[in-house]
């Protein structure tokens, strides 16, 4: 990577940390300063958790969990190690935005506000699950070595399309999730009044998008994608004789396949298909 | 395009267009059946026009407008005629949401309810703001063949972010918005009692979401991607000698050049730059 591309990338890495970061530490001061705080009792102190675990968990670290093949320093790591880094990402933010679920459950159970009413709760139930969903396919099909290439070069682009999706959704259902409780909450004076709390908590939803659209423009620059591996294939451990291809072929090609992930299922790309299948067998290699 | 290829665009596109319309439909008997109906005179008759004018303009039209170059019975038209029509639905689309928001802020100073506090109506007007001047760049860079080839090909790839950015937030904007006119408006019975309207609501909601996931997924494909022109390029309105190159070249290459919309700034593509230009050259080709 030239310097004025690795400086430009430095940028946009430094300003979505630092705005992913504020969103945490703006989610922190409202349940601290605005609200009543942080507990595990049932009541509004237990329900203040939800939006510190999904801002924390399924915005700031999916996130990261999204741009981490991308970061130059890793592109000597090993492929495994860095889809090893991704599914821990993702899966502990899985953990943090369910958690952040039972809080909201066992608030409403203990205060007896009923569940899943509202559209905020409808999409934020519907992207979790999807999210496990995605998570599971992403640990059965790309992590372990069992999953035939031509399954994971098909599956690719939905994986690709599907995380980038729920990450937008994501932060839609928290946008819908902070009007909510400041129309719950505010009352006294009202949130129509302009008071503190209204204009800091509508600061942090502008923060948010502010990361989001940071870590979408990062994510899509080709030229801030990792390279292909430049390593001989020397095991497939499927094992799939129809699928592999001469060795030297594989390297010579190997800036194509780079293309070819999100350019499958495509008449112009059925010509490259096999590099793909190969570029598949690649990223399975340890 | 192949005909397996067609018939796969063929089926998301109706997918789309009917989610699309159903969003539509939805809010319409939102506004008639469960609000107060339709009409001009600042009360809740005038708000209505809001969530109509807004889901019609600036969620459906404005996702046709983004997928219209990916129509292939378009491909024959010439590429000057497909931005007039992208323009001129965007602009349909501006119009319909500027509508929108004179209809709330009339609303509102009738019933003296106070503007701009809540985080729907922040990024609301930001995003309309962006809208405009996302217009007016695309007509003065893209539309008007006056700017140099080197400024559209620097700001192409800008333009399709942020074009694709305004639209996803433009959908999280309007669940903020059902979300706010659902608790304004459910007291008796109330929306935690899940009414009709709430669920019915909450549907239009989840109809958006889906509309837009299809619009992305369209318009993400490589495949279904606007062939580059093959005409030979007979006119440049800029006459920057430096930035033409040999027709003949111009069109052997075009495959490559048909990419290099996203891949502008980056090392790799750097090679193909010239190509690129030249593409931007032949997009002004009318």
């Amino acid at each position: 990577m030239a310097m004025e591309c690795y400086i430009g990338f430095l940028v946009l890495l430094v300003a979505a940390l630092l705005f992913g970061f504020l969103s945490v530490v703006f989610t922190l001061i409202w349940v601290l300063h605005y609200r009543e705080g942080l507990g595990w009792d049932g009541t509004a102190l237990e329900f203040n958790w939800h939006p510190v675990f999904l801002v924390t968990g399924f915005i700031f670290i999916q996130g990261i969990a999204i741009i981490v093949y991308r970061l130059p320093w890793t592109w000597k790591c090993s492929k495994f190690l860095m889809k090893l880094i991704h599914a821990s990402l993702n899966a502990i933010a899985a953990i943090l935005a369910i958690t952040a679920v039972v809080a909201a459950f066992d608030f409403h159970n203990t205060m007896k506000i009923p569940n899943m009413y509202s559209l905020h709760s409808w999409v934020g139930l519907a992207v979790i699950i999807l999210y496990v969903l995605q998570l599971l396919l992403g640990f059965f099909v790309f992590l372990l070595p069992f999953a035939p290439l031509s399954l994971r070069a098909f599956l690719m682009p939905i994986h690709v399309y599907s995380g980038l999706i729920l990450f937008g959704t994501v932060i839609a259902t928290a946008l819908m999730g902070f009007t909510e409780k400041l129309l719950f909450s505010l009352n006294n004076p009202p949130y129509s009044s302009f008071p503190p709390e209204g204009v800091f908590t509508n600061t942090l939803g502008l923060l948010i998008l502010v990361f989001g659209a940071l870590i979408f423009w990062i994510v899509t620059r080709p030229q801030w994608k990792r390279p292909p591996e430049s390593t001989p294939i020397l095991f497939q451990p499927n094992g799939d004789a129809a699928e592999k291809v001469d060795v030297s072929t594989a390297i010579s090609v190997s800036h194509n396949m780079d293309k070819s992930d999100s350019e499958l299922n495509s008449e112009a790309a059925a010509r490259k298909r096999n590099f793909a299948l190969d570029d598949a067998g690649q990223r399975s290699t340890m």
